[in-house]
């Protein structure tokens, strides 16, 4: 491993789950962690998930050779400010942050002197601060960097080693693609998830009680994307507006046919997408990055299936 | 019991499912299948789903005291006549659409003399076919009867009774109030997945093994649910026009208006909604209609959380 001590500035669901995975893969590397909010220092203090964790960002990131932002995108910038005085002239700075062209520009106006190697683990779940992280939370999943064009090849290939040592594949790519694709993948589906979900809950001819109850017919699904931290969703969507706005815009475009198509009867349109969606299922699971399992395995039954 | 004999006509992943949990729960009672496909009846013989699988939709329903339609709600009228000329005085007629005020219609008129009982089971999974059920797909889930307003209240009782054994709570709801709930709970939200993944396989920005590489940052749990099967669905919307156009028209409102937020970066209009929508989630936990593990205990781990 090419890093001796790596600092993880924010301890929530991303920064924990590194810290945890750290220790779980890589034993011999030490972690540093701070947060902004003295309760969740004490928190990451109790539960371990760093080797031990500072009291100010300046003393974590003093002799680190890595330093990994992990606080919502539009905290980027304080953060960077309060580590710049004690960076050491050769560590590498990086971020978890899941939209990358302008947490870029905000690192490399704020860190001028100091390579910076943006990254996105595309993994998560709904749930947030110090208790959420887990060490298998990067297991299989994809890890993106976005360094700039002048990154230096031996410390962009070091990061990478790192992400791969805690289980993910890495990819490199560049920002403004990152966020295109992560606008689709990602930025939309919370968006659309946290709007239904308020759809539901202001409805006078139904009831927040029967939403609840009649919820596995689909909906249960969009709740538990809409639980999400609501910081960092604020964040990505005012970061990420431009690459939103065009994916949304093609999106309601699309919806707004499927509307026509159902208010003229048109069965065939309908039939039609209805069974072109079913081949992207088909990769996402041949690919592992889903589990065909009815239910995922839910409460109710364990039983495989031969999918 | 108060039914001697079940009749199940169509066995795809409810038809299916009913049969096998009735042989767990309620093995005296005899089971009689049929499917319009006879591939379909033949498998279903290959995994037992019922006591026995007619040639005939007509023989499979004599000397039934329950028959329970399990077809596409368009296709509940053929269903039914083929039933017709067979169907024993005193049967309880019943079905699982998941729509029910145009399906009740439907059977009322073609089946004039018999008593119908229309339910939904709130219950599924993105898997269809007879190879797709399983015995507890009904346990701890919600089965809504919409019984027309002069039932039998002895028949209604005795039909609550089989969906109680089959593991499921049972609700009584007038029809057209329980196709406005399902709009909100469950067809919007497919109409919705299905869209979006119909918007992402057509990008040209974004290549479609991109799509599915990086779908867990969220659109994988649309996949799932556009991954259903496409004749229900295509019938659920033409069989619930009204009541969806209402919803989607709010859900459109409603999404034009967080477009507008981004367009305008209004953070605080988006941490309100991202805020709130936590509150239902929290109710779906709470009554057991999900599951809070990370990743609904998807692959790569297995920890459970204190949620």
């Amino acid at each position: 491993m090419p890093f001796n001590k790596v600092a993880i500035i924010g301890l929530g669901l991303l920064g924990g789950s590194i810290g945890l995975a750290v220790r779980e893969r890589l034993p011999s590397l030490e972690t540093v962690g701070f947060d902004a909010d003295s309760d969740v220092r004490s928190r990451a203090r109790e539960l371990g998930l760093c080797g031990s964790v500072a009291e100010d960002a300046a003393i974590a990131v003093q002799d680190a050779d890595l330093v990994i932002l992990c606080v919502p995108v539009g905290a980027m910038r304080t953060a960077a400010e309060a580590i710049a005085p004690a960076l050491s002239p050769g560590a590498v700075v990086s971020d978890v942050g899941s939209s990358k062209e302008r947490v870029a520009r905000v690192l490399a106006e704020t860190l001028p002197d100091h390579t910076i190697i943006p990254a996105h683990p595309v993994a998560g779940t709904e749930r947030s601060g110090p208790d959420a992280g887990f060490a298998s939370l990067f297991a299989g999943r994809w890890c993106i960097l976005t360094p700039p064009a002048h990154a230096d090849e031996a410390k962009v290939g070091a990061l990478m080693q790192f992400w791969r040592a805690l289980g993910s594949t890495v990819e490199v790519m560049d920002a403004a693609h990152h966020d295109m694709v992560l606008a689709v993948t990602s930025h939309i589906p919370h968006l659309v998830a946290y709007t239904i979900v308020g759809t539901a809950s202001d409805l006078e001819e139904v009831t927040r009680s029967e939403v609840i109850k009649y919820s596995a017919g689909g909906f249960r699904d969009f709740t538990r994307i809409a639980a999400s931290d609501p910081t960092m969703w604020r964040d990505v969507f005012l970061h990420n507006r431009d690459a939103v706005l065009e994916m949304m815009d093609r999106f309601l475009r699309d919806l707004g046919s499927m509307r026509n198509a159902i208010d003229a009867g048109d069965g065939e349109a309908m039939f039609d997408l209805f069974t072109r969606t079913r081949a992207i299922r088909r990769g996402i699971l041949e690919q592992g990055q889903d589990d065909a399992r009815p239910d995922f395995g839910r409460a109710d039954h364990t039983q495989e299936t031969s999918e």
